[in-house]
């Protein structure tokens, strides 16, 4: 099996009340990638300039993260810069400069568009659809977004959202995208727009799975501080996937479990700036929350 | 064993999207009662006018609450109007009359003073404070408040805060109380102002219970239509303490299952406008329902 995670690759520069970092490594397809990591072995189709570093680089083949798929380019790379306040839900964003991002228009790798699972991360719809147009029958194809293609491309993410297997969406966007403020009655609203599963991420309050006939919760590890919640929604995505890539049967029991690592991954990316706490978790760290995670709802 | 509720008596007129009702029974003690009631015989402390219907009063005797706590004073019961938007969890208050509860100073029937478990429902602090006097050695006494009072009697509640075992509250009056965002943080603050645990009411993203050293967490039940929520977090304290009460022993296990039941209280309470889900729920309903929510959470 094998996993191909399409998203950006970024320079973030970050304010929380917990303190500011200036041009730190990051970008949806890094968190997910580095998530993955430690479930399978991703393949990452993206772009950066020169100014990436390149211990980023060795830090992602160390990792055993695939780079066939990652393109280095002349300028600069992408950059971004938000703002948190006390609540890590709702962020600002400062400023945007897409630079080598703005005509990324990948082309995937042979071995790339025979892979098991495809994520598109949060991208262009336009650019979503057009990598789909490369890959032949993956087993599942799951898809994130931002409020602001909802607003801005709602026709294009519509069909997108036909050709996907799993849609993951916070709360906001979810809520956004079907004009509905009950959160269970969005998630099957979406359902019927295409996908079979839909992943509801709600920060503090967890996430919610919702299937066909099946819903599924998992809580949010009991967090008092949030340093960084950027990536959060990058990194549940990579341990959803990178241990649905591994468990090779994407049955209820596995997509459940898969769900719990995916706010294990969550769970540890915000506890430091930037992709910091990724680098150096142990295999025994993810198992410890995941037991974690079993004792926060058990009450047999 | 013996669980003591004081709380209001109320006629309610309700507007949500689902409807309107005028003048339907409702009130925190009667929720609470008429939830706790399937767990156990509570004791109803509390105030009507002449107006209160009889059949209201046939339906706690048929559900075994003891009613000798119960006063009928000349004139009007509290009536009060609220309505609800699209969002179930923000309400407005339309219309407030106190009537016969304006000068409502309880004295505990002599049997209710040696009971095992004091719920304090939402009423003002002095009053709770006042009946905390009349009561001897209670095993645990559970107190709820809305934010009107944290704004208005700070002070009174904090000295009523430091007495009781248990804090129940939703999630936006524990943010109040402590100021803080966090809601793990929250908890914890109210855990050092006095009691043993906290139950923070979080309506469709579930509820989180706090003790010294360990956090349990209880989904919603996934509902698509939320006709009228008001009482649900009377019916939650009700489930959970007539759970309690009838489990003897509060440790940690009975707890959990107790948030569950409480859950399982709530999720009903909401389907319909006032009590009307309440009257006709049978052991079954609850049994099944509280599987659901083993299922919702389960990964094993």
């Amino acid at each position: 099996m094998s996993l191909v995670i399409i998203g950006s690759l970024a320079f973030d520069t970050i304010e929380t009340p917990y303190g500011r970092r200036e041009g730190v490594v990051g970008g949806s397809a890094t968190y997910c990638a580095l998530a993955a990591s430690y479930f399978t072995s991703p393949y990452l189709v993206g772009v950066v300039g020169e100014d990436f570093p390149q211990e980023v680089i060795d830090l992602f083949r160390q990792r055993r993260i695939d780079l066939t798929g990652l393109e280095r380019k002349k300028g600069r790379t992408f950059h971004w810069e938000g703002r948190y306040g006390h609540d890590p839900n709702h962020r600002v964003t400062v400023k945007l400069e897409l630079n080598v991002f703005g005509d990324f228009h990948p082309t995937l790798p042979r071995k790339y568009r025979q892979a098991g699972i495809i994520f598109l991360a949060n991208i262009d719809p336009e650019l979503q659809e057009e990598i789909l147009h490369q890959v032949t029958r993956p087993r599942l194809v799951a898809m994130d977004t931002i409020d602001h293609w909802i607003k801005t491309k709602r026709d294009s993410l519509l069909r997108v959202l036909k050709k996907v297997n799993i849609f993951l969406a916070n709360e906001e966007e979810a809520k956004l995208l079907t004009d509905e403020v009950n959160l269970i009655r969005a998630g099957r609203k979406i359902l019927q727009l295409g996908p079979q599963l839909v992943v509801i991420k709600k920060g503090e309050h967890g996430a919610l799975v919702l299937g066909e006939d099946w819903v599924f919760g998992v809580l949010a590890h009991p967090c008092e501080e949030v340093v960084d919640p950027t990536g959060a929604g990058d990194c549940f995505a990579g341990g959803f996937l990178g241990y649905l890539d591994k468990a090779r049967q994407p049955g209820q029991r596995a997509i459940k479990r898969a769900a719990v690592y995916g706010s294990v991954m969550a769970s540890y990316a915000i506890e430091d700036f930037g992709i910091e706490r990724l680098k150096n978790l142990q295999a025994d760290d993810i198992k410890k929350r995941f037991l974690e995670f079993k004792k926060l709802v058990s009450f047999a």
